[in-house]
């Protein structure tokens, strides 16, 4: 009897991509091992019908893990969208823009800039704070955000994936707070009934892109005309419990499966520590280099997922400097074609090893043309 | 040295599902055997980021695959969108819609129902024909469609998943057709040049759910007013080749997947031919059952992807049909909750070895039970 040949041994990439991005290795490998018989169907997961008992068990399983992760109160909904961040921007003031009033905005760089883009078209709003003078090198200070007396809400994202900044504490606002909250979500604790809104597409920290996580006050969804696409208003999805249409089956249980993972890893207090010791171990190898790499975010307003730096100001120095990782297995490091510069993102998914591996290549690269 | 121990030999289902449904095994190994390691890149395809050269080219491939396999035309764009049917029914007139004028609409069951209930949500429309009086158990005849004089477009559903019906040739249309191909999309060769528009969620006959194939001549994409959500313009998808937000790239992946083994299969008349054998094998096991399976739908308009029967209008009876064919490892038999009775959803990747297991079963229940 023959012996099978050893398997190829897997080399993981360390994954710094912006998002899609890194997932944790242990769901891959269950989502492969039942890839094609979940769990005795003899189906795969993606040839469920979305009305059997089983999809229902992994959606209402995938909703329940994230009440649970992130402690979300009975009054707020959980559903799951199509369209990412990108339908939000229209879809948030279609349903909870109130007539004759205006919505507040805090601006703080490329992904606010496209939320204003969809109130230019047809929405009151006002800048109620903008970093734009600082070329977005910080978020607001609180002094700085002039709301107005009454706003139908108040809009703000956490963390500015470009620009490598994050509120370390929430803006006030009597209006109801809602936020794109695609680029943290589920990376610390948050006290969810500070918001009206958080929205969050799955593909940085809590699965692969094709499906976007609401929470919305269920009062809130009520100011919706009904007269919005069915498909676009939030009350569709809490009525119908996400299974108005055909939801993206597979994006929902990879979520879901996320979510199960987060809660082994201590939950959001034990991914904070981890989150926190991955940046501080990357911004100190940037402060310790003598000037040779350099962070141009204000101290407080510093990103824990996505660290931006530049390295001499050399472009050259920066695409050898992505080359030379990109070999040594550091994917994902240049940073947005838009601002160039690197940015290393640093998800939930993203092991500490990765980070050592980076940073020891970092303090290399210095080493040899520094 | 130990001899590893035989895998558990896989029982796939029969799967009958109307979508999400069956997918073909060979696409589902080699999701499965890629899925930790996407060829060499050492990430998951869902962990690539949609703007690296590995991303781009399985969404150019998805493209062009599907290009060929439907032989559409260079004037025609092919773009992938979220949101499925249930999006495009706003989609499509606010894109679509001229001013002042009306859209001509073919009314056949459930799902231009509800095209037509976002139509009244504030564009003009007109209902050019409809088989509701018939109970949509036949799609209007060549005679009965009386269109407008100069419409916006004529929208109409190729293939009624619920009533089981199916155009076996198009209606005529001065103004561009606009098709809901959803299910029966590839599974026989379309002439694309006499289409303005066509769409089809992916999850019955080209893939996963969570991606809508659009496929849209170029000119009228530009009909759209620019104050309408970016996300939600085509012309958007058409300039950024489906990239100007994050795609649902897994949901593209196996679409490109599926398409190559389409092209696999003889391509489109190729599949065409297994398709009408499919359901040629279970019409006949209806006609020939003496009364005891029933199938409502007029011949003629008789769809090939769900073939939909009642047997002896005994409520109790399609229960215990249904729950022996679960039994016997036929899955998703029964019809729609809204008209009861059964549906057989033969689509694509269905194979003749499930048809011929169905009927045997049919065969043997009317033995025991007619």
């Amino acid at each position: 009897m023959s012996t099978s040949a050893p398997a190829r041994p897997l080399q993981r990439a360390f994954n710094f991509n912006a998002g899609p991005a890194a997932l944790p290795l242990s769901v891959l490998e269950r989502i492969r091992e039942e890839l094609l018989d979940y769990r005795g169907t003899g189906m795969s997961v993606m040839e469920l019908s979305h009305r059997s008992p089983e999809f229902e068990a992994i959606n209402n399983a995938a909703e329940q893990n994230l009440r649970k992760l992130l402690a979300i109160p009975e009054e707020y909904a959980v559903i799951f969208m199509q369209g990412g961040g990108s339908l939000q921007f229209s879809c948030v003031p279609q349903n909870l823009a109130l007539p004759g009033k205006t919505i507040d905005v805090l601006h703080t760089g490329a992904w606010t800039a496209k939320a204003i883009a969809e109130l230019k078209k047809g929405f009151l709003h006002n800048i109620a704070a903008s970093t734009e003078a600082e070329k977005f090198t910080r978020v607001p200070r609180p002094e700085e955000i002039k709301l107005s007396a009454d706003s139908s809400y108040t809009y703000f994202c956490t963390n500015n994936t470009i620009e490598g900044t994050q509120y370390h504490s929430l803006p006030a606002s009597v209006a109801p707070l809602v936020a794109d909250m695609s680029s943290d979500i589920a990376s610390r604790p948050i006290d969810v009934s500070k918001f009206g809104l958080i929205f969050a597409g799955a593909q940085k920290n809590l699965g692969p892109s094709g499906v976007t996580l609401v929470i919305v006050r269920k009062d809130l969804a009520e100011r919706a005309d009904k007269n919005l696409p069915t498909v676009l208003q939030y009350r569709t999805f809490i009525k119908e419990k996400s299974l108005y249409n055909t939801p993206p089956t597979f994006a929902v249980y990879v979520l879901g499966l996320v979510a199960e993972w987060l809660a082994s890893q201590g939950g959001l207090a034990g991914i904070q520590k981890r989150n926190e010791a991955k940046a501080k171990l990357l911004y100190d190898a940037i402060e310790n280099s003598n000037g040779f790499y350099r962070c141009p975010v204000e101290t407080s307003s510093r990103s824990l997922m996505n660290v931006v730096f530049r390295i001499h100001d050399d472009e050259a120095l920066e695409k050898d400097f992505a080359k030379g990782a990109a070999a040594a297995n550091l994917v994902g490091t240049p940073g947005h074609r838009s601002v160039g510069g690197m940015r290393i993102s640093l998800y939930n998914a993203v092991g500490s090893d990765a980070v050592e591996a980076l940073v020891s290549y970092m303090r290399e690269f210095q080493r040899t043309r520094g």
